[in-house]
């Protein structure tokens, strides 16, 4: 029987303290740390996460026991700390060790989870006032440090510029490509953004767009969104961002009355054309598990016709009415006119997007566009972490 | 001013009923129909939607007014029937005129909504006695409405086979075009299902994989999995599905405690090799806003450590064996050997698949596969239903 120590994951984890003590009692181990920590350890919970070659396949490092393969009454017949490991043997025979660092980890008593939870990265709210973080294109390109601070602006603050950028259309694909893959949609792979006479979108006018996240009509709405200028000679369109956080923020301590009917009221936003028909019905304001705003949704020319009851329909147009009257506020407002080489980059299900109305008349832009999901960001820095 | 009732869409709204009467009141208009339903309309509600070319741009159909841009307390001063429309005219002036199909269609009071809602596509549970719904590759690429048939029957039952598919590798691109755009992931925009030496997971060994959902590791699972046999010689690897809304249903009633801690204690998901680290928390079992059961998340090769207050962790163990076990059970079941030329379409946020162990001396074996979202789905059968 093999009991290594080898953990079922490709990251490390440090030995944070030793373990002092440990005592078997009916269905749970309890650990306690050099430090005085008491950390229970259920039977059922140590005996699906063993790390021996027999539960997980060492060259995936992903489980082939299922749990439900052991006895439900499961028990450790004998348990002590061996060369620093928590060392187990189960009824029936198997043994299990754990590595101190990992164990501590995964340690689900009060404190540990409290600890845990305080160490999440928390978003940064910002306005008008906000410092633009802007990077450079070589370096963002070349070096990891760079691109892993980039990375990190973005998953806090939502909002970033990167300077530099080729003005070759398909440039933004190489930036994009330093995160990961990029996700399509409906407008395609890159999706240019120009005046054009058959617009299938308002965003494809020369009209003012209102503060908006994109594709609120899709389940998901896209985690980044690249905006790369290539010409800009046309008078107006300047970009103007928020931090929808900050105006929810706001709102939950101006209006909680309406802050919770955009949390809980579903609005329909739609996107179609004669090829396809996109609908989706979800609230303005989605809240985590832990109360937290995680997302807005929000886009004006692709909302549907409200639905709700009558008696409720009221609120929701004065809690709309107030959350569409912030984005307005100067306060929360970023104006800034993109150049020929300038990127945006900006965590779309938070900071929302504008731009002022242009004349095609005067002078030629041209936008590119691409989208990439929180999944890849969340990814990528974990492992430019490692 | 134009009144045109042009509707603010691409669908065509049938005339349901005729309007007999209206009233206005203080902060809405009384609707009355000819069969006898009231219907009150908030005046702020009315003005937002109004179908003008002013208000909306007619070659996108999208909208330009917003209503903050209108008064809080506008009113209408003026409503009649005017040739079969409702036509209101605003205090400020601005004149709008409702056609009544779209008008009943977006109806608000509470028998107009229950109906919408009793009209909404409902899952069809199924068991090991599925009746397979199998289509045929020519019929599905060449006609409108095979393709259709099948896109229907993959949205209510969730599994579907399409039949002489080409064995090219590749050729599931095709099949997969015929709905929309592929959903790419990190495994890339076609997967190769091969036993691979150096897997970055279990599904490129040759092991049995027990029932799960591909990529539970991402905030949205794909919502629909193509798995296209090209070379099948291997002994062993039956495909193997269950309805997860079956199971889900069946354990509501049969253990409503341990249904609740599914739907409740977030469980991680994780992904990971030398390039990637994905990790999700959520719920095994979603459910939507009114309760029902809108999404399965399991796979237990992918999981994470449970992470729960101790005195919880006794229950969710109690639940995940129960939900696994299910999965195990006979009655649940559909078991098939897929053929060359053979493809499985099925909703991969429902349906759950698993392979039985293969042995790759005694015989090629050869998948791909791709991904496909809802939102796509639910888009193209509302373009083929117009």
């Amino acid at each position: 029987m093999q009991t290594a120590a080898a953990v079922a994951d490709f990251r490390t984890y440090p030995k944070i303290c030793d373990l002092a003590q440990v005592q078997v009692q009916a269905d749970q181990l309890l650990v306690q740390w050099a430090d005085g920590r008491v950390s229970p350890f259920h039977h059922q919970w140590l005996r699906d996460n063993c790390p021996c070659p027999e539960c997980v396949y060492s060259v995936t490092r992903e489980q082939v026991l299922e749990i439900v393969d052991v006895d439900a009454d499961l028990s450790a017949t004998f348990a002590r700390i061996d060369q620093g490991n928590l060392s187990v043997e189960w009824s029936g025979g198997h043994r299990s060790r754990y590595d101190p660092g990992w164990l501590r980890a995964h340690a689900y008593d009060d404190e540990s989870r409290a600890e845990r939870r305080a160490a999440k990265p928390k978003p940064r709210l910002w306005d008008s006032q906000l410092q633009l973080p802007v990077f450079d294109y070589s370096a963002v390109m070349e070096d990891a440090n760079a691109l892993l601070q980039w990375l990190l602006a973005l998953r806090d603050g939502g909002l970033t510029q990167i300077r530099g950028v080729p003005t070759e259309p398909g440039s933004l694909a190489l930036v994009a490509r330093r995160i990961a893959f990029i996700r399509e949609s409906n407008f395609g792979v890159l999706f240019n953004v120009q005046s054009k006479a058959d617009a299938d979108s308002n965003a494809y006018t020369a009209f003012n767009l209102p503060l908006h996240s994109d594709l609120p009509t899709r389940e998901l709405q896209p985690g980044l969104q690249l905006l790369h200028c290539l010409v800009n000679d046309a008078n107006g369109g300047e970009s103007i961002f928020v931090d929808g956080f900050a105006i929810a923020s706001a709102l939950r301590q101006e209006d909680p009355e309406a802050f919770q009917a955009l949390c809980e009221i579903p609005v329909e936003f739609r996107n179609k054309d004669r090829h396809s028909d996109y609908r989706r019905l979800a609230p303005i304001i989605a809240l985590d598990a832990m109360g937290d705003v995680a997302e807005i949704r929000m886009a004006n020319f692709l909302r549907g016709p409200f639905e709700t009851s009558v008696a409720r329909m009221p609120l929701l147009y004065r809690a709309y009415r107030r959350f569409i009257g912030m984005t307005r506020e100067a306060r929360f407002r970023l104006v800034k006119r993109l150049n020929p080489g300038e990127l945006w980059c900006f965590d779309n299900r938070r900071t929302l997007h504008a731009r002022n109305a242009f004349d095609p008349g005067s002078g030629a832009r041209h936008f590119q566009g691409c989208y990439i999901d929180r999944d890849e960001l969340l990814s990528r820095i974990l492992v430019l972490q490692r």
